[in-house]
């Protein structure tokens, strides 16, 4: 009970599958795409809802943005009994061949957050289940999607962070050099949840992955609110349903 | 425009002050604490309301948990204008002599986020604004709240990062030493937010503090949700109603 | 040509696929469970032989201990052509429930090597490819092998960087709660090079994965020399065929 | 006593408030500056005087360059009874609007220190404490002295770790960006002891401040020994007359 | 047993001196070059000869690339009772007036390497034994061979961390800067292996130097192999007779 | 000009040859023992004089305590024209098997300094001048001096950097490992400059060493002011004399 003070929900509230939208807006649309959905709980940045898509019981439940929120929801729903997270984001990418609207699936995530070094020492990977990687990736495959499938970088700042100019055009040395070097490291995109969900997935020992839609192209400086979100969304709902299959085989 | 994509806010909508809580719900609280307000926006973690209190033009934003979810806002609400900015929140304290529902008012934080770190190098200090201390504390003098002033610790995870064992009793070797040294170290508290908002704030050149309100007493080991929180919202408002007279002057 | 300084090879010498034993030993006794093998060279700590399994052709080029000559193995396997690397090594176990004889495939590694830090800053993920992770874990269920999949330690020393006392028992404060530590974080084994390759792999773009024969069981204090070594070899050779399979496709 | 092994000081001889100059000759320049003084010590960098400065009982003790002669003195004056220390020294601004013989009052330092390091970790603030801040303003304010407010940075090197080439034009990759990226980061200026005694203060509760003349502005590369050393300590003086008058309320 | 491991060798095995080469075929060059010698084993990277050299016992253990290699032979070597190691290698110049075919004496060690860390903290020296400094002085003058005296940069990556671009011409920021920082600090040298060797030599109290051929001029780009190799080896046998008649006085 | 203006010497002032004590009282002691001695400067904890010791041109500068004003001291000396620089100072041993009154003779320094990391990143040897090294022991030798040669600490904190307790006995985690890891890694005393010292000897490509006299032994608790001083002072002099031997020829 302690457990669930963030998130106000109760042992039994959750399945063994959650989606994790960082949006609380999203949360409600990623329920709507069910062919059932009810809302469990509303608190802070936590909207959850339950559901069944194409017959498997899944939950959603918004992280609110950034790994120290992310964190505490993770926390609370493996007290839950849940134990298949996959993070359904947005996100900017960084590489040419990257279109606004396409869907990146997280191989593993670069550890530019503050929340997993207190869970793990720097070295220590944030990588995504293989299981939920083919999922994600015979999701999409199977929708027909357009993805791309590789490393991304999570960050704790929207702005500077994410190579970004701040407030009266603050730029420090070092934020010059962030995406020149990501991109040769073959780094897709810029995100601010997946490596806290994922490092805390390899130290739990639960399985974790990550989807998102590319609603910013930051080489072209091209943005576009929602777009591919509702790609975004079946793909995640189908991978769920496609983990359930191999997990009942 | 593009700087208010999180809040939904736009030039004009804030004044010079703003209140900053982490939680939605509270944002609504303080706001119910003027003697007029209204809603600004409602987006993701980001709830806003604008009002009068005894006179003074005053907002609310609330910041979700955290310093990547803070420091959006943080640089949002500049660029909208606002210059004053306090953090209201919640807290849990380490050190024997404070008492659940006190208030603690923050001198300094240590900076156990990721985010300020995006921003300055290590060293670089998260000190509050030296008249919003004193706008503090003498608002809680003159409404007779005991309180404490000092150090804050801000931590970028609920459990392992404020020696809590995390999920199936998660405990790192690291995680042991935290409490006791942070105690020795004159630390009065956990909270998670506190230090981005401070750093940013010697960086941007705007004002701010941040005072808390005791829920959690970790080494009695007692917890009372919302203890203090009426005391805490009227320290707050009383603060911003003495910046502002200074400000007039 | 520069390239190949050290390996002493020549471009069209690999084929896509190449395993990577640290011991030059090793690499004659994977070449030998070949359908045919000849030898390229032998240079240094680098043994290379070419050969076909199965009806695919296969190289084998030993990397010797530790990240730095692994690094050397992998720029110039790169410049070479080759494409899917696959690290073949023995492993030191540190859970209970890891047999001397068992192997353990790597899904991702902890980077406590001094190499991978010199090609991507720390947080960079040491991931393994899922299409090798999965070619791995098919290969071991079909020869009926006793397997692990989990997270691997990559250190750059056998004795105190292991948590084993040094010469005349040194063992430096630090050291004493390595292995602890890394038992609560789930990771299943030490060994001394998966980190370099899968970190090169990823920065690179090319696929790597590893798997590994338990000759040590730490926590039972356990070793037998070549424990397993057939079947880790079996199940390598068996990979490359899968892969092969799967990228006629 | 043991204690008091460097600075050559007996319980008793200090009073509450000292006053810390760098150099030992700026030590005799302070006590002259009150209406009596006495020497009580000269051992290495630590020049110590006491006296009356209207109708306060005051102590000077130089602390020498850089931290570690600082918290040396510290930690001995905090035994012998001290609970009020305000560097008082020379610094060189960075900022375009600061001019030479100007006055900086620190309101929380960088720590660019080694010292301070072994007492807590990156992160933990170097903030002055707000009472000494009030009063050095009260002071400069009434005493008509121009004066800027703000973040100190406090550098363990003179040459290097200030931006200036060090011997033979030695000037690593890293020195380059250090001015701009502090200039950016809105710090006034470069000293060298501030950072160790405001963390020192934290960690023991005791109250410290810094006020600095400017000798040296980098900007326009002008210099003059002494500049404002005058206002200084007339500021650090009353600063003391206005605490201890707060002290007695 | 346990500790000659790798290595393959027993208790009686090696005398006080052993020369340690980072090639397995220098080793044998080395061999050749004594009066009498016969192989002692042949294991991985770790090839083992003994023989006389002008009436003094010594051995030869090759080391293989890197320092986990080199430590596990330092380790298992004092096991075996040698007190005294000496580097032979090979090396790449980056200051100008050091010509190819040069011999570099390495006076102590810029520990870029991971195994050291492993063993002491940042900070800790890798300085060589001065008496193993003045007899490979004393060799070379006697031989009359031109050599250079001073500090070897000991790298954990031949290609990115010496500032050479990696595989495709990846060259991430921090490696630009990496040869110009260096040659400032009066670096002679890359090599990697000394570091490691060094640092092990202060923590267990035995004597250890590091002597180089310059087979590369980083700075002119020439590359000449084995250029300086025999006269590396007759300072080699050299400086372990002269130290010999040292140790009998 | 500029460059002496802490120490207020000019060029010419200085011979090649300066000792440098921490201490601005042992500086005049220093003088003393010399032939002739006539005072240069005394600035700050800048005490310098200039004289002749058995026909060789010597001048004695006291640095201060700790880094910070030993580098300024150093890059000062540079200016004009030293080459020479000999640290004598005073220590606290950490093994067992030396005494208070003990000459130690450094080979090379723990930089737990902070100067020297904004010179040379971690890494970087602080390691001493073999030919200085040999001359101290020289001097040891012939006038019969017990001496021990080994690694010295150099810490930033006379207290709690050297694991001793703070005020009020104030001891982080991390302190109280100190003593025993550095005893461990064959440390022979702590002291404060050094590190700083040798670090800038080693860039700026001059000679350096340091030697000690055992005030303090840390295991034992035994504290004797001065004692060895004596011996400590003769075997300096006579390194210079026999420096200058050596260099004649």
């Amino acid at each position: 009970e302690g457990r669930a003070y963030h998130l106000g929900l109760r042992k039994g509230d959750v399945p063994k599958y959650v989606l994790m939208p960082g949006e609380v807006e999203r949360a409600s649309r990623i329920a709507s795409s069910w062919d059932r959905s009810w809302r469990l709980a509303q608190r802070r940045e936590y909207s959850s809802f339950r559901g069944v898509y194409r017959g498997v019981d899944v939950a959603v439940v918004s992280t609110g943005i950034g790994g120290p929120a992310t964190a505490i929801a993770v926390e609370e729903l493996l007290e839950l009994g849940a134990d298949t997270l996959i993070r359904v984001g947005s996100t900017g990418a960084i590489q040419d061949d990257i279109e606004v609207g396409d869907i990146i699936i997280t191989t593993a995530a670069v550890r530019m957050d503050g929340t997993s070094y207190q869970y793990a020492p720097a070295g220590y990977p944030a990588s995504a289940s293989y299981e939920v990687i083919m999922a994600l990736v015979e999701a999409a495959e199977s929708l027909g999607v357009r993805y791309h499938l590789g490393i991304t970088a999570s960050t704790d700042s929207f702005y500077v962070g994410q190579g970004r100019p701040g407030y009266g055009g603050y730029m420090p040395s070092w934020s010059r050099n962030l995406v020149p070097d990501l991109r040769q490291m073959r780094v897709l995109n810029f995100e601010m949840e997946s490596a806290t969900l994922l490092t805390l997935a390899n130290i739990y020992g639960f399985r974790a992955g990550a989807v998102h839609a590319v609603y910013a192209q930051r080489v072209k400086d091209e943005f576009v609110a929602h777009a591919g979100e509702e790609n975004l969304i079946k793909v995640a709902d189908e991978a769920v349903r496609i983990l359930h299959e191999w997990d009942e085989v």
